[in-house]
C-alpha cells in the first residue's frame, strides 16, 4: 500500500488518508474495481484507529469515490471518478480563497501563484500518464 | 466584524475565523496595527466558544499574522503579512495537491484548473485594490 502517514502534520490522519487515496483513485495507481484494504488491515499496518480508517473510507463512499460493500469490503467506484459539475467547482473554488489570500497578503504575484498552482496539476497528471517530470 | 461563520460547514469554526482574519489582513480590510476584538467579545458576538476564537487568534499569532500584547490585546502585526519565502511555497504546493488530485481524477484540464486558480487570486487582489470584478 502507498500509504504514508506523517504523525507530525498538522494535517489530520483521516485527511492524509483520504487525499492519499483519492490521489491514488486520480492517478491510477488504484483501479476502477480495485478493492482497497479492510479497515482493520489498513489500521494496523499504519498503526492507527480503527475509526480513523473508518472515517476516511466514509469520506471516500460519501463523495462518490468508492464504494462499500457488506461482503467485498471497499472498493474503487468502478464508474470512475465523478465528474467535476458545477457544485465541485464552486466547492474547490471555496478551498481556494483562503489559500489565494494568503499568498496576496505575503506578496505573491499572480504569476507566482499561478506558477506552484500549475506545477502541482502538472505533476500527478505525469504521474498518472506514467512518466516523471 | 466582517466574520461569518457556517456553522454547517465542514471546515472548523477556528478554521473559517482563521482565514476570514486572513483574508481581511491580505486584502486590506484590516490594517497593520489595527486591533482585532478580545477573544471574548468575538466569541460572544458570533455565538462560539471562547477557545475557538482563541485557537484561531493562537494560529493567527504563531504564523505571524497578528501580534497578541498583555494590554492592548491582539493587533494586526504592524511589519505586514510575513513574505512568501520556499518554506510557504511548499508549504501551499503540498495544501493544493490534494485539490489538484481531485480535479484531475474528476476530468478537469490543465486549463480548467488555472482557471478557477486564476479568478480565485485575482478576486481577492480586486478586493484589496478597492474595485469589484
Amino acid at each position: 500500500m502507498f500509504v504514508r502517514i506523517d504523525l507530525e502534520s498538522d494535517v489530520p490522519i483521516y485527511t492524509q488518508l483520504t487525499n492519499q487515496i483519492m490521489e491514488g483513485i486520480a492517478t491510477g495507481d488504484l483501479r476502477p474495481g480495485e478493492a482497497l484494504p479492510s479497515v482493520r488491515s489498513l489500521a494496523a499496518d499504519l498503526g492507527i484507529n480503527l475509526h480513523t480508517v473508518n472515517k476516511a473510507y466514509t469520506i471516500l463512499k460519501d463523495s462518490g469515490f468508492i464504494q462499500i460493500h457488506r461482503q467485498k469490503g471497499a472498493v474503487v467506484q468502478s464508474g470512475g471518478m465523478p465528474p467535476a459539475d458545477d457544485a465541485y467547482k464552486e466547492r474547490l473554488a471555496e478551498a481556494l480563497r483562503p489559500m489565494a489570500a494568503e499568498s496576496l497578503g505575503r506578496g505573491m504575484s499572480l504569476e507566482d501563484w499561478l506558477t506552484i498552482c500549475r506545477a502541482s496539476f502538472e505533476q500527478l497528471k505525469a504521474k498518472r500518464e506514467g512518466r516523471s517530470i
